[in-house]
């Protein structure tokens, strides 16, 4: 988490993401530590699962206390401003698109450092971005938001198109990183904007 | 997945395991990419979980595109065929045994080609055959159906017991794996044809 | 598993994490497979997590038989002589704070033999310690008990501040193995006994 232009984004996803889990546990009632945890699952969960897959260890959040220490100050700053916290949900929405773009971005240069097949790493990225939300959703009993609402993991995917276009026509990784977060950030919030959704799938009532 | 006789059966299991997860995943009314993980899920979860706990890194789907292909092809597929699939549950049924025989043998070769106790090697078989469909259960907000279906799991079981007497007894590994699978396949098939439970254990109404 | 006094907490703890488990599931009406399973892991999901996060491979549970064998011979007689042990839950709930306290303390320890910083340390304390129960909760379909009953993790995370205080102090690593246990273990019992709870977060209703 470097403080150039990267780390920046990855800074603000992981507080608006910890802050995402923060409102999913208020909404269920949890108690402080419950709060926390789930904070901790969806800024974490997705990056977490990635490098369980590819066999990176220890996971990335556990080679220093910066990540953690972020999400405990989130969470506390979180609970103790809520209200406040509450009015900015524009804000927050565009920190959280700029964060799943940034993971993916982050999921999918893994898993090419890693050699793998560029379907995997898509995949990769995907999970990077969208899965700290999915566990979030099943530890708190619901089925995960993004198995109904479409268009955020789909951003993901043509976001990774995007990259694998991109980094054989652009000399510059730096341009094809950026070039791909703000893709996945774009799609994201003209979905919400929109509410875009794409077509259905269901012949007939089950 | 080489096309040998135990990769046909490592085909047909995928497709038939990928297919169970797409129509769970349906009748809670997912969308497409909601469907998609799910079949993922219970196509790949159970060797994925295997690989993890034994520390097999990349997990073994993440190797190549072959498997993530099929089960998107087969996701599609299921989608827009699912009137006519829904007919072929009885096709499907063998397949999805024969794929829970071989799943479960897989994980048991693997135990053994790391040492590990008969016990530990069983159990990872049983995971690698039935935790697919667990993991599809909770992502979906059930109960997992293996959990109150007693003959999915015993099945691979007394498959697994029997693989650790043949060894002892036949010289050809093959003809191990495949009477294994082949009792594993048929325990199922008899226990859904005549619908067979194991005796309860509840005392009393609780 | 040694038998010296730890190895006795293990056990035990092992022991009446596995009963929890099963009478979890028996509350869910699960069968008899499904109730094993549960069992599994709530004695043996959070040490496997933690052996996961860190790369510890093949997690602890598959290296020998032993535990795999008292988890499969305590659910057994916990099914066999399920009034018997119902009436023994004070026993139960002293053998669980103790088995609370010395897997917070195993994976402090592992996280300091792998040089992690004492904020990790303290989380994969608290992971060992608790997160099985978490697992167990989310595979019953249950939101987490520990997520709304603060003083379960809260005893872990202050016996984890004890360690890291007391290892300044004491020379012998042993007494201060023992000391965090029973801190862990007493803030436990009292917080049962005297129901105690942390102050509420929620400014109003939800």
């Amino acid at each position: 988490m470097k403080f150039d232009f990267l780390g920046l984004i990855d800074l603000l996803g992981t507080v608006a993401f910890a802050i995402s889990g923060v409102f999913a546990a208020m909404q269920k009632r949890l108690d402080a530590f419950g709060i926390l945890v789930i904070a901790f699952i969806t800024a974490l969960g997705g990056g977490t699962l990635r490098d369980i897959l590819i066999g990176d260890f220890p996971v990335r959040w556990m080679r220093n206390r910066e990540a953690a220490s972020i999400i405990c100050l989130t969470t506390l700053a979180a609970i103790v401003f809520q209200n406040t916290i509450r009015n900015l949900q524009k804000t927050l929405l565009v920190f959280d698109s700029l964060g799943l773009g940034l993971f993916t971005v982050l999921g999918i240069r893994v898993g090419l450092s890693h050699g793998l097949d560029p379907v995997i790493c898509i995949t990769l990225g995907v999970i990077t971005g969208c899965f700290g939300g999915v566990i979030r959703d099943i530890a708190l009993n619901n089925i995960p938001l993004i198995f109904q609402q479409e268009i955020y993991a789909t951003a993901c995917i043509v976001g990774a198109l995007v990259y694998f276009i991109l980094i054989h026509i652009v000399n510059d990784p730096h341009i094809v990183d950026v070039s791909s977060i703000l893709v996945i950030c774009a799609i994201r919030l003209l979905a919400v904007r929109y509410k875009l959704t794409l077509p259905g799938i269901y012949t007939k009532a089950q």
